[in-house]
């Protein structure tokens, strides 16, 4: 007797034991229940691996495995490991998900050895594990291309802080502002995305490995080295709680993702407007415009239009969310499954969101001289105001003086602009923006993790 | 000079003309601007020969084609019909669309005539008029598969009318029910979303063509020709408006949808309440569930699960739609593109999950004698208050008596139900519910379009 | 032995019964239970006063009240009408809800034979039918602000059918539009609304009086009468589902509510930018704008952007009845309690913005002469080609010709539009599309109901 | 001349100066536009009164106020707060807002020294500030409320750590879980919401003071000042993007907020299913259940499924919030007014929630022995199975035997439970789970604002 046979696991590794009967209809149900699994599943077979290697040295420090027998384990899940990153790795027909599909090419290589990684470990807990790890992953490379973005906005900001835009309250032409202010207050917007971005990494980085199918178990588990082992920031305590962390980890990931999104769509949307003749504030790349075959002078913003299409449907995904879970009593439910066809897809789609985004920001070109219109004097009003305030008229009197100015017609703008407390026209504080960016994505501690997962793959 | 020159579409029927310079940068931005839509095409290509025989003959009638074009037209048109029925119709490579597609293979095979059937007709109200024939029709198909359920909802109401089953008020055991009045509740809920779908369905049933970019077109049309040779109930006059039922289209028919998922999830979670052990009260297929390798106690009803969530999930497709139309000015935004990509796959996830809904009801068992059990005397206590008050105890008396019996382990459930009016258990008016449901698919006048389009379709 | 002593409601009529101790908390769990119940029920009282004038007549048809009893309930219920129309109805204090202050009311005057009126019914059937009139009530008043709003639509309509507007598609100018098209737009998108609140008002003008606690009763209830006295459509046959339409009627007219106000919060949107002074085609009133007390030229579209803000919020109604209901298995929850506070204010909420919308309409002024401005010459750059093709210029290279003429500034707006189809700028149909807002107002049969009630409350 | 002459606010302090006409319609106007403010605006006077003590010291720093104008002015403001603390402050009759009144009071006391206070600032930066005071003080009151039903959660976990309880997955009888493993997975729970909570309160915790309309001032305005005065962690710097963050700060909180809910409404249904007569595992106490006055058995959880619902229905609100902002251009826009309607009663609301929740908890009877039910048998399978392993037997055979077993009925139970690992049965860390709460919620910094506030306030 060995402990592997103490594995609740142990009879399920390739196929479903379960199915006691085959029936005409096995199939139909089969694509009902599979769903999207097996195709999904690929992106997660790096994580899978991870997790396995994390669990098996566990395993042997509390005498479940034989040190050979890690080695073994370890020689063969590093050789998985490198076919999930050069793209050979398969899940086989008739394999219903990638960790059948890796405990299958465990066992056909080590035999028993291969079984008995399952020990102490349910299905569930190992889903849960990949897709923390997948999460966490996936949400270094979304803060990875938001501070792309972000520097992007930044140079653009910078570089066009003397080009001066219309700013309006109420679509009504208010103030001066400047495309140094606009491409800044996006960049700075990003900062807080990535806030958000920090809270659904908290708590994708808490390992739920060891929590079984939410009840535990009898074998005396270390938790914390797993913990260790796997980079994580620490553990999901109560088991009960680590299998409810399923659903509310999706959730956060996904509430972060449409929060940049809603950055990104409000961005396309005043790109839309800028390209409207009506305004005229800056001209697209003619890549990212359509024309028409009749009326040479459309240059249609797909591109940005989609851009805000795509980003504002995201908004919509932690209701998707919501929708599954509302009011499932506590205890896994196999409704659960259907979050990771939410969940990865949405990583892809941010990423080219915002991608596109950032390609579009670097090739957007940006009006000069905007406020020589006779339209925009408006904007200057206030500072004729003041300038006559400062030479002695009393204000309610140059107010209406002003008023009747623009009424008559010879008031004439006051184009003296002399912004300068911080954040405004004349001090745009780019500099502090940037620093704050880069404190807030330190939190993150990518390298540690990394460094982390590079240990554990390195024999 | 032809009519066809006249033709805004003509220079783009095969290649997009507007695209002036060959970047690098070309694939990414065609990959995120195409999106799924040469795959979502291949869905409407029927629909989209359907608009193209229609829009032929009316411009025939008004002196833009001569009857020999549109003879050959018609020809080639039902030759690729064909083709988008028997599963041989493609959209080549480098063609952007289902429209493009049939284009190319018009022109290919007629040449200039090939070209004139674009007269008078933008890609605008060319895609509007291709989604409203296609949503048409996918609503035909769940309001049939609706009925489907319906007649087992009503079947096994039939079956298990005297298969008494608790009720329950807040969770709390409260009076008898029966499968009868349980299976019959979901048949008539049906009722409901059939009256849902029908609203949606009136407003796909509208004929946009001829509405251009949605500001017409200087062509003498006939838009009312094109509305009855398409079976349509009538069109949307206002040009500026049709543009606008854009969306909106959708967002009914996926509330529509999702009303009736919302009856699909209730049942599911009735389901796998009942399920539960703690209940007990059916017993799923066995193909239905699924069981653990080490526990051979548990069914884990895996399936009803799925479609609880699933179900659940489309109640957020509404909210999608209204995300990317949210705060759109009037007239054609790009944005509206990817609304293909929320409803199209909608149609066949509620068709999925009926299908598996039906399949279920149909296999699912019943457990007998339900209520014999002790714990469900209480559901009586009402009839025995009833009792002792026909025998002349007064009421309050009667309550207290039994209060003070149910207290002392005295009280004896009288089991003789007598519920007799309309809708009880007695009496569950199967027959009228049927009858309800008839009217309202009547509504749908499903033979009446069939006709239309099989006229267009024939020599 | 009388009938009421058989009525499960007697004891609670005016204390809760089973307030078994009276604790320091019971007011914490009194404010957290009751929450808006005793304000928003005075909008119920009539509703619940109809119901009851209904039930009392059914009970004396089948025996249960003498016509002695039932003239004496009838001349006490009607009075009480006649407060509930007058103000001068409270729910008084310690009373929990209305049901239990017309209870009270009935029982002081009358005695026990105010308290026989609730046999053969439950607190839960006579909430449902109070909450269906109440629906179909407001449903009615909606049609009718609608309704109005459509006329002045169409008034305007007719009223600037002359009056060019640029036409739009990505926000870039497209085309010649008009103000009579704008206009005419919105009015025959009400239309669509509409159909939408009927199929809301289907299930709203449904009956589940009778079904009590969801489980039937042992009275030989007469539901059709009950049902044509109160002038519904039907009745929800199986009283299973008669409970499980408590939500649902809910959802229903606040998908309708949220549609129609899909359609003023996109007018309202459109009023913002035609208001700016980037496009400036409308000039709204004084007393819809709010100025600067430092901008002279300011006239920010407060209102428009308030009814364009409440409107959008609107659209989430719907969902917050989907959260309360997901999940929950069929049978009465308290939580369907709070659908009351979600649904009731809905309805003041859409009528304030449709009237707010009416006025805005009746008072927003349409700027004329707008295509002269040599910006928009560009919308008739396809009748210049037309023009060419006309005059015998092949297609190509007349549209190569004025792509030239705009690139060298020598092109020249050939303005004289021709459109004449169906919808278009010179064949608006407003009268047609009158038409059709007729026929769907028709029916919702209002005046048959308002008879049918009439006739309970007349003597 | 003084500085104050060169406020754009200085004209509307007290009067809307721009209402130009009194039109009949005038109130209809003001009830639309004012909505709620005036009744919701008390909340935000103390706040108000901070903001203003921090910019009336900010202008005396850079030369905009005299010494004696600012001792005079923060006497006055530092009065005005306690009345907003003893509740004696008021809005009065025909003033606005809270900003107004404010102002209003200072000129009634102080005169022209009252309108200096409104140099360098606008409206839009004054509301802005407001509301982020207001909602990071009651972000600190709903993570003290968290902390309070945590500790309720810990302290019955404790208690129960050895009242057993079944384990459920897919609703179908498990493993063997505890009261201690369920109160305490909920108390775990709870982390993550204040983790959640923090990523909100960053977002508040920025100072927009100084950013005018969002486009900044001529001032030479010291915004780090009244950051720092205020307590705030930094300030927007981005004039442009610190009106930006209106809206999102409100999404943010909302969200928190939401995902706190929704755990409570997790507890809430769990809490409804044990307290059904099929599952029976809890006792609620009296004051929070509802009986009939018919079926003395019932106890009905009202308050649990008020719970359930209120929370439910608060997981809508981020939701509200998007769709007033979906694609708003930048700048401001009056729409966003509304967020305080949406933001401001939701704090009452979970606050509300989370009282009654610990209330529910607090009072709540354990049941015990619950596993001694022959039916929870089934639980201790996989126990049996491996007793049967550790004595030699192979686990297929142990598998196959005890399904035989169990099929025969000679099963019996194994009730050795030796689960010890971390966060299982044996070893609920609950001292590690406080700590943990401990830190996140220090994070919070609560005493270092409550320190800066009291200095602004102390003479």
């Amino acid at each position: 007797m060995g402990p592997e046979v103490l594995s609740p696991q142990n009879d399920s590794i390739i196929l479903k034991l379960w199915q006691k009967e085959n029936t005409v209809t096995a199939e139909k149900i089969e694509r009902f229940t599979v769903g999207r699994d097996r195709e999904l599943d690929l992106f997660l077979a790096e994580f899978d691996v991870l997790g396995n290697l994390a669990h098996a040295r566990m395993l042997e420090s509390i005498g479940l495995l034989t040190q050979e027998e890690l080695s073994a384990l370890q020689q063969e899940l590093r050789h998985i490991y490198t076919q999930t990153q050069d793209g050979s790795f398969v899940i086989e027909e008739g394999i219903e998900d990638v960790h059948s599909q890796v405990e299958l090419m465990l066992t056909r290589k080590l035999g028993d050895t291969g079984k008995k990684i399952h020990s102490g470990r349910s299905r569930n807990d190992q889903v849960l594990v990949d897709m923390k790890l997948f999460t966490r992953h996936r949400l270094f490379e979304v803060v990875e291309a938001t501070d792309k973005l972000f520097q992007t906005l930044i140079r653009r900001s910078d570089q066009h802080k003397n080009d001066l835009l219309p700013g309006y309250t109420h679509l009504q032409i208010a103030m001066p502002s400047s495309f140094g202010l606009w491409f800044g207050a996006y960049a700075e917007g990003l900062i807080d995305d990535v806030v958000q971005l920090n809270g659904a990494f908290r708590l994708a980085n808490r390992n739920p490995l060891g929590s079984g199918a939410g009840y535990g178990s009898s074998f005396p588990l270390n938790r914390q080295m797993t913990t260790d082992l796997l980079g994580f920031e620490g553990m999901h305590h109560n088991v009960v709680y680590a299998q409810m962390s399923r659903g509310r980890t999706e959730q956060a990931a996904l509430s972060a993702i449409a929060s940049l999104a809603a950055t990104l769509s409000r961005l396309a949307m005043d790109v839309c407007l800028y390209n409207s003749q009506n305004f005229g504030f800056i001209v697209l790349p003619d890549d990212m415009t359509t024309g028409s075959s009749i009326m040479p002078h459309k240059k249609n913003p797909d591109v940005a239009e989609l851009l805000r299409a795509k980003t504002n449907r995201m908004k919509a995904l932690p209701m998707e969310v919501t929708m599954v879970l509302s009011n499932l009593p506590s205890g896994y439910h196999r409704d659960m499954q259907l979050l990771k066809e939410i969940l990865m897809p949405a990583f892809d789609e941010i990423l080219d969101c915002l991608d596109i985004a950032n390609f579009m920001l670097e090739h957007m070109q940006v009006k000069q001289e905007l406020l020589a219109d006779a339209k925009y004097d408006l904007l200057f009003s206030v500072e004729r105001v003041n300038e006559l305030v400062i030479n002695g008229v009393p204000f309610r009197d140059a107010y209406r003086q002003v008023g009747a100015e623009i009424g008559d017609g010879t008031y004439q703008a006051s184009r003296n602009l002399q912004h300068s407390h911080e954040g405004s026209i004349g001090n745009l504080q780019n500099e502090q923006i940037g620093q704050r960016m880069a404190q807030e994505i330190a939190q993150f501690k990518m390298d540690q993790t990394a460094r982390a997962l590079a240990e554990l793959l390195v024999p």
